[in-house]
């Protein structure tokens, strides 16, 4: 039995983790920490929890961090987990972060993510050394790596459905990749748990809200890889909508078809990369059923169309931006780590409606 | 492996039983009927299962319905079942009915609640001589004879908030059961899949609207419940209300205290009936955190208080009303029927947030 | 052309009040005044103001309280308005304030309502003698005193909707006053504009949460108010819910019937009652719309239903909270205070849908 | 005093128009029409309007179209304004037009979008020859051809976002017309009041769904008026998302800048060609409210932000579908038609939260 740490317990992305572990039956989590609500149960926080995990929250210290536990997982801002990394490294648990910390091999890269992050402000990185042997958490693409990894960094909940939407074209060569155009919608909990002007009721019900403009620290991990991929310059102009609904994503990406492919050409290309995948749908042509049918679930759903007479490739792809855009996908990725059964915990039918 | 049948399989009912017994190890779904979108795979109506259950939806029809079947869960409208039961109990076949055909233990009683329901409009019952063998399918109040049971009436979704909620209280005789109000307020789905004008988005949305004030079917089976568990005249007065959400019910009832009764009596009083049961809560005093904190599971959550200025009692029940107040409850009572674990199947932690 | 000044520009109910009057012919707003975003354009506040209103957020302060106006609304918590009523009043400024701070007229009273208010927490009043000359701002009750009044002091949201919904019958004597229940359900906007968690979209869309359970400082107002109108004790058991719309509160009243009355001789009781006043529509028997039909306006909607097997009279009561609940009945009784028609600027017909 | 008569009362674009018709000065409604609900009060369809309007709805025939009118609006679907039109506009009534009908100088234009659009199915016109004679409704284009106008096609809802959005851009050949990207966003009402399956409450609500992908009726009309801006072909790949709000609509628009230009150049542009227009208000760089700021006013709100690492503009456009996406656009343009105040009935502030 694998003994799981959760930092950050107390927000939406810790709390994801713990409703998933509960039913998991190789793991089994020893502690919830956080720097809020400590000294409380989890289902004083949390009243949906009560009789199912009534765990006292614990505060998060160097000397907590890590105690009794095989995998700790830092359900945290950016910086916390490459604080603690490689202390836990060294003492042979094994790590997982939600944050970009470690979502990138070089401190390059990393900096030009922190430099579009406004929480971390082109601050540099505490544990540069670490970044050639993370992982990016990304299990369709980078399978065989993480289960290996002793660090992964968890794939930013937008990245996720602009990454699974765009990759087959992409490698395959049939779109322009530096047209590429991500207009993203979003629950507000992939706000967090904190309550802010934003994200207030009256402002967020009734409205659809673009932010970020261009601007989104989620784009530059997707063009990093995208670039890996296709071996060519990616430009993305990433644009995300605020809408109101509690969770879930969807992404329309939009390309330049480099000639003339057929809506059964395109289907063939991503039925064939998603194959086996126990967590990617391609739908058929002509059904894009709306993010509403992989809530709940750790699915991602893609919908592709061909506009002919413009020569581009329209893609949908949908997630439950708490499930496959986070504790979802971070549990995909433990099991690879532990060499688990990829499903296991994770077999939830969506919930509809 | 019971081999079970779901009538009805395209409504949000027969879909809510198909969910639950995907993942239940001793149950296997042989057959879906329907009398609309025959002919269809149940995914290319639902999307969402895609990949999970594409069974082919047949034609309900007297060939059909029972064929290769142990059990037949109808999740029809009223008057369906009570045509099927008598052939089906007499091939060795067990039944669940969603409707109000097998709530009631007398054509009496069930004449009380057919002039009062819009589609049964006092139309007489086919099966008559089947309703004293048939089981209100409450398990809190009639677990041992569910136990026992060929011919299980599931409960109407309101009916399950408000008995839960107010069992302990009229049974003990600490309220006046001449006075109580239910108040309650419900999701769209609770109106089931097919379109009306009434439940078209834009009328619902940012409304709150209450209908068939002092006139709901669902409270004459609980009048008929508590009359039996008080040995008293009970005298309800049920507003339901449509509030804009999907899912979930909330019934808030009042009632008048006999005698002085603080909230900790009340609240021993509440934690004594329903210790040991699978899927009731009783809050602490003071903690009410709504109907969000059952959504996805089978869980009726009960938050008490005592308004000691006026003497009264208020009650607030809360259930997923498509889980406990329908496909969950029902599955509790085929699990109950089986002598399997009560829980098998429904483990499911709330979804939150 | 009357001078008005809005203390408390910057929330919600400020807000209102500077909607309403940018369209009305013979009231103008001066300045606005708040002690946050102080310095900025309000429509930098609030984009959807920009080329209505774009004047300048100015700090409120014992100075800029009262200049340049002839009519002072205090868009304020509890506590501001009875600090400043002496002094304005004493320079001829009339003054109507939205919080508690004026709505009754003896220090006694006040105090049941301050020991009920979690903000006020029983402290005294600062202006007690104002008290007696105060009135409250109820214009289908207290229309002759408002005409001739200095100083108001406006509703509580719930309270316009309580009362309003049960006069007619207390005032008849046909309900017996000691058996009221107030079951209220109310839009997130009534919370204001200060984030909290409470009110984070995440928690409250797709939930349902009672809340100051049979505590709520409304109750005072209108039990004070219906037993000056019946003189008889007055017993009522309010219990308010959020539900996930913005604006918008239905009142749900239960009470017992003394005698048998029919639906006939209530409709005519509350149409008499309500002949001639602008804003309140007695619905026929049978067609309660909810509260979306208000929405927008100053209107308050009755439905009402003679719940005959059970001797009980239901009424719900819908009123927009942001408008009839605040700024709009606040103009009502600013156009009552001056003589204008009681109308000017509130002739808005509801948005629907 | 222009007499009006709205044809399809009874749908949510003949409801918009009644609900700004009712506070004209200028013009009354002298009947109202439709194909159901006849004989019924519109108060008894729409009880909001109880009180403000309570004319009874008659039958649309040959005999009571146009019957003492000045002015006929048909809020109707396509093919039913064109086939009274001719008999109208002999008669010396002027016409308006919800539908495609008068949206096209030319049977060829017409014919593109007729095969576009599900409900037309390539159909040809029924009055071609009104065709050169009729003008497209969008004041901030063709304001002098509406002036002299007896005969005007209202726009299409996402066509008024997506033409305000893009036109100074086009106009002034700053971007590539061959490169446009338009993600659209509507709120349900977009639909109209008639229930179907797609806008049931539980299919939308926590829902977001692309529809109609590259192949919505709506481009044909802004590609066919980009392209008589500009001279040049237009290309624009149009995908529209249902999202669970009631109003509103925003599109966002994307396309690749010629050259470099900054922010404050696109400022500049879009500042000039709007100033002076009543209902079109460019924001300030980085201000980007969302749809809320312009609901229940007659407003285009647009945002503008060059994406400088990609050398792309992107363009937000928010409208009130029902008011400036149809009555509100509609009332502008019949101000307009009969040389009243362009802002007569239309002053709304608008409504927030």
């Amino acid at each position: 039995m694998v003994r799981a740490q959760i930092v950050g317990a107390t927000g939406y992305g810790g709390l994801g983790m713990t409703e998933l572990l509960l039913r998991h039956p190789e793991i089994t989590i020893t502690s919830l920490l956080a720097t809020q609500d400590t000294g409380k149960s989890i289902s004083a926080v949390y009243p949906h929890l009560r009789g199912f995990c009534d765990l006292v929250v614990q505060a998060a210290s160097p000397d907590s961090v890590g105690q009794d536990a095989d995998l700790v997982i830092f359900a945290t801002p950016d910086g916390v987990g490459q604080s603690y990394a490689r202390k836990l490294l060294d003492a042979g648990i094994k790590v997982i972060d939600y944050s970009g910390d470690f979502r990138f091999r070089s401190a390059a890269e990393y900096a030009r993510y922190a430099r579009r992050h406004p929480s971390v402000q082109g601050k540099g990185h505490q544990a540069e050394d670490l970044l050639p042997e993370s992982v990016y958490g990304v299990p369709e693409l980078y399978r065989e790596q993480i289960a290996g990894a002793r660090l992964v960094g968890n794939p930013g909940c937008f990245a996720v459905a602009m990454m699974l939407g765009l990759a087959p074209a992409v490698r395959a060569g049939i779109i322009d990749p530096g047209s590429i155009i991500c207009d993203g919608k979003t629950g507000i909990s992939g706000a967090g748990k904190k309550p802010s002007a934003t994200h207030h009721f009256p402002e967020r019900n009734e409205n659809v809200t673009p932010y970020r403009i261009a601007n989104h620290q989620h784009e530059v991990e997707v063009t990093v890889t995208l670039e890996q991929l296709s071996g060519e310059d990616v430009h993305i102009t990433f644009v995300p909508h605020l809408v109101p609904i509690t969770r879930g994503i969807i992404v329309t990406s939009y390309a330049q078809l480099r000639s003339e492919v057929s809506q059964a050409q395109v289907q063939g290309l991503y039925e064939e990369m998603y194959q086996g995948e126990p967590f990617v749908r391609v739908m058929p042509a002509g059904v894009a059923p709306g993010l509403g049918a992989v809530l709940g679930s750790n699915l991602c759903d893609i919908s592709l169309a061909v506009d002919e007479d413009n020569g581009r490739l329209v893609v949908a792809a949908s997630i439950d931006n708490l499930l496959k855009g986070q504790a979802g996908v971070a549990l995909q990725n433990i099991n690879i780590m532990h060499g688990f059964p990829e499903r296991l915990g994770l077999e939830r039918v969506p919930i509809y409606p």
